[in-house]
């Protein structure tokens, strides 16, 4: 009988078939008594039609103009919704971005929610009205159309959840959480409930079922947030701060192989060059992730880090203003493979079991960082199967 | 040197090699030292596309709605002509509807410009950069996204022409404003200005070129508008205030087969319940044109009127809580055959002409409407080509 936001991705509302089908499901959860509000992404694979038009003029499209020509995905699916719910004799109304005034930073393509105009959307719901969003976009301080970025509708959803008080379920493609991804571990298990925290550190790390920053936000406002299927009747996952006085040292593994790892030789350790290299390339919102150095010898070190791949243009134009050519080298050969678990705080040796796990098993470690609930290490890509296997078993997240 | 308010149809930016074109063109223009706006229609066939998604949902979609999503089409189309600009090296930017603040009627489908916030343009324009406008939107007073029907585009031209005090440029897929439509008469002349009431008359009348709604407001601002094909440089028309001292009593010829003629038989002269019924049709804009009525027969009489054919439907509606099903008949064999001309005003027989030629000729007047530039007849389909020729030769507007 509260508000419910709801988010709907893209493979939800790929055809006028499946938008009539979720015009149905929302419509018999607000004869249930509950209020909602709706937001979707665009149609299955608007967004790659759109930026596919914008790369046959240029290889990189002015931002502004792109987000502009993005928003509208957004803007068609929510219609469309609204339109099939009317049309079966219920209230609906669909609002963008700017009509329910998300404000954000004018990072275009990447833009953060500042804050946004919850009165509209408050006075529809006691209109009796389901109300439909268009995820992933805002306006800046300009008026000027941003979106917010990969996973942009989940952040739209939670915001919206955390502005309005409201609980939050982001309906997908997949049926939960699960312990490691089960296209690369037969035997994972899914997760009743996950740790802020710990999707979290999952999300950042390539589990692509939510995109970090809606995490954050509904954990900063401890806005619980459920994953399932938009279809059928399997339950899934919520993410919530699940507290339990005894748990597993690891609740998830997750790998990426969406990383390349840049080594820089024979940089003078000259703090301010290092600094102001790592500044430029955070103004840019380039996700360094593991660093590590050298000691100096003659003043020189040699510095690795790893960034997403499709960064590396970008982060390339920077780094050739601090460093030459000759200095630079890629490997491309990484996965990085991740354990997570709040468990970690209170059981102490988990790095350690893990190192000797994949000492006995011949798994080379090239890189290793590690936060208070997780430990990731940059391995081969040849060995992420064998590496999930061994320390699901090691550590029973498996069945 | 001045301020040029250009718009691009469609068909004009279909393709992306084309919008790459419309670029080339207006910088071009934009470096002989012209400030350029541009609005342009959505791309090829997309607003149709729009539609059908729509009626997929539904066979009469909710308006607001259907605004919302047919809004996209224009986005589009302005933020990767913007893209194409700047990929060019050149400045520029693309505005929607609500961002240069069009403010309009809350009639969905069909509204009207109110007013617009040129500020922002102007700014742009004072930046050096090309301002790309999303044709055919606006918002109402609440926010919402409305679209102004059919020529909508070339009234943002015009309504943005007036605003700002710039010429303006209307560029779509025909060279010319035409004596008759020159698929219908060989030896059409295309003409090279022609009076804002002239085309005022011929645009409402069938002559596809472009909304009166646009000239309308042309006219009342006195914004000369040029006409004329987006590519080559073929000569097109000047639609202005050209007061000649001696002109052809008429200029043009056109006809339409978009009307279907209603007859409402015994109905009761009682004067409330006729005025009553056009004015409910009225409040619905359905654009009734040809009105007869016979004279009072014990207090019945027969209303004859047309309509467009796409707008039975909703005038039924209206129609039947006025009158039975039994007193309706239909008669879809119509053409409306118009003359148009100035040169009316200061010669007088055109219609007697006219009537004598059809006469002569075997032409069945149905109905017959004036204004002081223009006499429409409602004749026969089979009349029309027959009917165009005769009358062309007769007032001398043919090759």
């Amino acid at each position: 009988m509260g508000i419910v936001v709801q988010k709907y991705g893209g493979s939800s509302v790929s055809t006028i078939e499946k938008i009539q089908e979720i015009a149905e499901r929302l419509i018999k959860r607000k004869e249930n008594g509950d209020s909602m509000v709706v937001v979707v992404s665009a149609m299955g694979d608007t967004t790659d039609d759109l930026i596919n038009l914008a790369h046959e003029i240029s290889s990189s499209p002015d931002k502004r103009e792109l987000d502009a020509l993005l928003s509208t995905g957004e803007i068609i699916s929510s219609s469309l919704l609204a339109m099939a719910i009317k049309e079966k004799g219920y209230e609906s109304v669909s609002y963008t971005g700017y009509q329910l005034k998300i404000q954000t930073t004018d990072n275009h393509g990447k833009a953060l929610i500042k804050d946004l105009d919850e009165n509209r959307l408050k006075e529809s719901l006691k209109e009796g009205k389901i109300v439909i969003v268009a995820g992933f976009q805002g306006i800046d301080s300009e008026g000027d159309i941003t979106t917010l970025g990969r996973g942009g509708s989940d952040t739209t959803a939670v915001a919206l959840a955390c502005k309005i008080g409201a609980s939050c379920e982001i309906y997908t493609d997949v049926d939960g959480i699960y312990s490691a991804d089960p296209r690369k571990l037969k035997g994972a298990l899914k997760l009743d409930s996950i740790h802020y925290e710990e999707m979290l550190e999952l999300a950042s790390l390539g589990a692509q079922v939510m995109h970090s920053r809606s995490i954050e936000l509904a954990s900063k406002y401890d806005i619980p947030i459920y994953v399932g299927l938009s279809t059928g009747d399997i339950r899934g996952t919520l993410i919530m701060n699940n507290m339990y006085m005894e748990s597993k040292p690891i609740t998830g593994i997750a790998t990426s192989n969406e990383d390349i790892a840049i080594t820089l030789k024979d940089i003078n350790s000259n703090v301010n060059i290092i600094s102001n290299l790592f500044n430029s390339i955070a103004e840019e919102k380039i996700n360094i992730d593991m660093i590590s150095q050298t000691s100096p010898v003659d003043d020189k070190v040699n510095i690795s880090f790893t960034i997403p791949k499709d960064e590396l243009e970008e982060c390339m134009e920077i780094i050739k203003v601090y460093v030459n050519d000759t200095q630079i080298t890629f490997d491309e050969d990484i996965t990085k493979f991740s354990v997570v678990g709040i468990g970690m705080k209170t059981t102490s040796g988990v790095a350690a079991r893990i190192f000797k796990l994949f000492s006995d098993n011949d798994i080379e470690v090239k890189m290793v960082t590690t936060s208070e609930i997780r430990i990731t290490c940059a391995i081969k890509r040849s060995d992420e199967l064998k590496a999930i296997k061994l320390v699901a078993k090691e550590f029973d997240i498996s069945k």
